[in-house]
């Protein structure tokens, strides 16, 4: 089934992204979370809240465990989080004296929080690595193509000639900035969430901290003064730049589809996309899907701003929303990457004959 | 890969809908536009446009057709739209002389937006269907528990007391009125699109509106004045009617959750969610993400009506646009249904012991 | 204080509508407001719930009653509505023994939400005459310039030649729809509000349902079979349709802008705004203003959707939000169909000279 | 005439904000334009760029000035922007060998963009004051209220006592990480826009630098590498900022409306709302305000990344989108926190009988 452009057989063809996708699938999520429960079970004996053989038990069983898909779509069913049952089958894989050692303190949040930030931070590098190639690339287009000249359309309507490179620095200096964004960004993503039932590792007594730190360092994750469960401006900032991100390159992808023109032909594209009923037709698929992938973004950035208001100590009903959303917001934003470079490497501004 | 929660193995679990989603799966894609092929050669046959045995070569050839999905990914990716890839696939398959007689005189647009048309007219059937049985649940209910006194609570406060039959009917009166909302949208929806290349049927000459009125008739879709490619008002307003039904269904979702409170208790579901923490609690999962989903289709719904700006003859960037919307939509809507049915067949309004 | 373009005294001469904006003046409102409390008056005498001479006194009093706005201010600020202050100062300069008869049975939401219903009555009585002589404006353009050959554009590239005709119809055939839809609408939203405190008119008895089949009588609303307070459907659907006009209208002024281009010129325009850096340009400014708002309202109909999350018998938050978002949507409707309709009576097309 | 809340002689009561409003006032958007284009010619003047006698010539005539605002208007409908009009009465004020010397260099979009970055770094200022004061307030409630024992709840069910300072320091955190956050986009925010026609200051030739430095200087703004006229990601991560602001306060209005609710009181409001119909009700207004305010300014905030999709060197419809958004979301940010700042003045937890 798929439903999702991204998820899509065909459609991914257009509009997704392998690599980012990889970090989104059932399999990266489950892994991410066993991670989580693994290293919680090591930073507890650490500790000395659970026997150091139950986390090694813990953690052997973890590397081999395999899920019943199945139970996990009935318990997510049931419980609105797959946590539960995810719990209930690790503990039957393990022997009945380390069942309870297992998620000791935990509950659902912490392990999904912190499996979304474990991937969110692959995430970020992987945009971070695309962001810097696209400005290098168009670097490299204003050092070849800067000097040709152009005109400037304001208003939609011939204004004065320019060279190229007034059109290419502003589509590369929003990037650049984007850069910094997200670098800033992580402080709000590559963050521990542990707090327990209600935030406050009310089981762990007076090792809250200490094993929370421990966590934290396992896992290369920050550790915030206090677990931020219900506190999603980290996920907000960080679904506004990725659509700042999708925004410029929607910017970029809008001009490069207006300068390509048939009657104005400033932009020559080394790809096109065929028509089924015009075969002389060339058009600005990639460019195109850059508007596109922008006004998705900026469509799905205001569902995760309502999402902030999420009610009391955790809400089912605004953070289930995060997961409708965000996993999107970051593909999108990777596939508007993608498919800019492929654009930048593929296009020659002309100077118009008039 | 499974960037949507309606694609995921696990979250399905929690917000799919099978039967919907069926519809939107690359199969039942390719499959409609298949039938939309099919239908033309006929349609042209019986107009003496192409010739018959041409017709009955392509029916047969598309009946035991099997893509080449890779190269329909690949095509996407080129074209923007699969179309051209399908039709070269198809082609392939064909005897020389029948090929230009395929896909004569429509164009890529034609073929998506009956594809379109042909799964959202059974996906209403279905949508209708639930809100039907729906609405007979909440008869069934408010004869059982109507009497039931419970609070008022208006701004959140306890107001009056007031029989649980008043809470029941703002639930159900909204989907009464979605009923028709969805009979008056299906107008909208349910029509063929056939314009060729610009909307103007230039190929067919003077038979351009005679085979288009044998198509209609062939895959029973309303035959509309002109091709409305590029007006998408009719889809706009789809979205908005599916949006209104998980909104009036958020509602209800929204007023189980405060009604179902601990310290509320005027409700009590049969079924809850457990926590990983906390085994006392009984969560109200399946009420959650009735307010889940009417937020996730209050975002989507404005990105619906942005792409009603649809530059020119057809634009690549708002039709994608919708591609990445709309099928989400109609699934979101499909889950809240189904999720609301299971919410009312288990829940009982209990008189407030004060 | 200006914040909103509409209600500025100088970008209200490029996004605003004065006959609309004056149906959302506080004025107008208050207006409204004590329309509703004569008329209820007058039905309470009707039925015999409240004396004939008290109500005469009521409307008597109504009719010469100017407000103490600072107190109004003061009392929206305090209570979150205007109608308990309102009702507080309309009691006052009543006789004492009359005071009580006022407003009697109802609560604020009964007067807010027909009083919107009444002025929504007339906007809609003014978009549709609008629309009207629009459509009109269109077919005379179709009859003028319809066979005037022009190059039909498919993804931003030159396809095929095309008449005029092919342009205008794709702008006016959704605004016949839209026609439709409006009258269709209509059933939401001119509809009496009469619920009392928790939308049973509890203090009325038996005769709830009579005086309010003559409170609607009076106004010339239709009545419901039980107050709407919390059935935000009406409004929502109302929303989607102001979006889908203005939506429309959208894509006419994108496809004006693209055929006005400098480069293209298929478009000529009467009127065109100037620059202050560049005398030479003649600016497409009443086509971009439908691009817009267009997505302005495509922005707002959205935060109106999530607006039908309406908790319990009353929601402060979720009707304020509609307070903040729907005159907004009702002016950038008809804003737009001011600009439509004055860019269509200053256009002609213009044969491409290739 | 007033058809946003914030312009409301009444509704302001509840909505509105004084003090920012002043900021987007009619009359507060002319004098930033009149500061700029002061500023502007004395610059001209410190490069030789104009003669010194026109600059003071120019700075004592826009010192006196007072603009034909009916002028103003009819300027906007015409050019879709005041400036062109503005300059030309500035111009008609000057001798005639003066006027030339006005704006000389200079486009429209330097000067709105430029007066909107002024206003903004004052709004910001103000932001930063009373978010920097609401933190302190929630610090004196923890030190007063923070050892309360109330419920927390997880999913909208009872789960385990919590000290008040658990949930207090879920409202402040997000707080202290926006005043960062509104810091780091000064960067974005208080900067010189200054481009000319097409934005590279043709007409100053090699001193278009030195007098953008010069311009920057007496403004106290930032001096970017070149115009941003067509980047408007600086724009977008400031109303992202925003709506994280709003949203994090709409979290704490929810969680002190749901606290507040008869049923469970654990917070007990000072001030509440009363009701026309049950006068025994406290209603939580200023809480329910800030949930409105949040879901406001999170629908708005789409439309603002909307607008990132520019075209090409200055886009008339996405650059006017944001005029019709950007101050309703200051005004919204400003209002949330003086409503947050009284409520929680006005707030007292208290331990639950149970």
């Amino acid at each position: 089934m798929t439903i999702s452009v991204f998820d899509h057989p065909i459609l991914s063809g257009l509009l997704g992204d392998e690599e980012l996708a990889h970090l989104f699938s059932a399999r990266a999520e489950l892994d991410a979370m066993l991670k989580f429960e693994a290293a919680l079970a090591e930073a507890e004996a650490d500790e000395g809240v659970i026997p150091r053989p139950a986390a090694e038990k813990i953690t052997a069983t973890l590397a081999r465990f395999s899920p019943d898909v199945a139970g996990l779509k009935a318990g997510v069913a049931q419980d609105g989080v797959v946590v539960p049952a995810l719990v209930r089958e690790l503990r039957a894989a393990l022997p009945e004296d380390v069942r309870a050692h297992l998620h000791f303190g935990a509950t659902s949040q912490d392990v999904i929080d912190t499996g979304f930030a474990l991937r969110a931070r692959e995430a970020t590098a992987i945009l971070a690595r695309r962001l810097a190639g696209l400005i290098d690339a168009l670097a490299t287009l204003e050092t070849r193509d800067g000097q040709t000249k152009v005109m400037a359309h304001t208003r939609m309507q011939a204004a004065i000639p320019v060279s190229a490179s007034r059109k290419i620095r502003s589509w590369r200096e929003p990037l650049i900035r984007d850069v910094r964004r997200l670098e800033a960004v992580q402080g709000d993503i590559a963050v521990l969430h542990f707090g327990g039932a209600a935030g406050t590792l009310d089981k762990l007594g007076h090792k809250g901290e200490t094993v929370a730190g421990r966590l934290a360092a396992r896992l290369g994750l920050a550790q915030p003064d206090h677990a931020r469960h219900s506190e999603r401006d980290g996920i907000a900032a960080f679904a506004s730049v990725l659509s700042l991100i999708s925004g410029s390159l929607g910017k970029m992808g809008q001009d490069i589809v207006l300068a390509a023109q048939s009657e104005i032909g400033e932009i020559e594209l080394a790809a096109g996309g065929g028509s089924s009923a015009m075969p002389h037709k060339k058009n600005p698929v990639a460019a195109e899907a850059l508007v596109t992938l922008a006004r998705f973004n900026a469509t799905l950035v205001g569902g995760v701003h309502q999402a902030l208001v999420h009610e009391n100590e955790r809400s089912g009903a605004a953070w289930t929303l995060e997961w409708m959303l965000l996993p999107q917001m970051v593909v999108a934003t990777g596939a508007a990457l993608l498919k800019a470079s492929e654009l930048v490497d593929g296009l020659a501004f002309k100077a118009r004959s008039v």
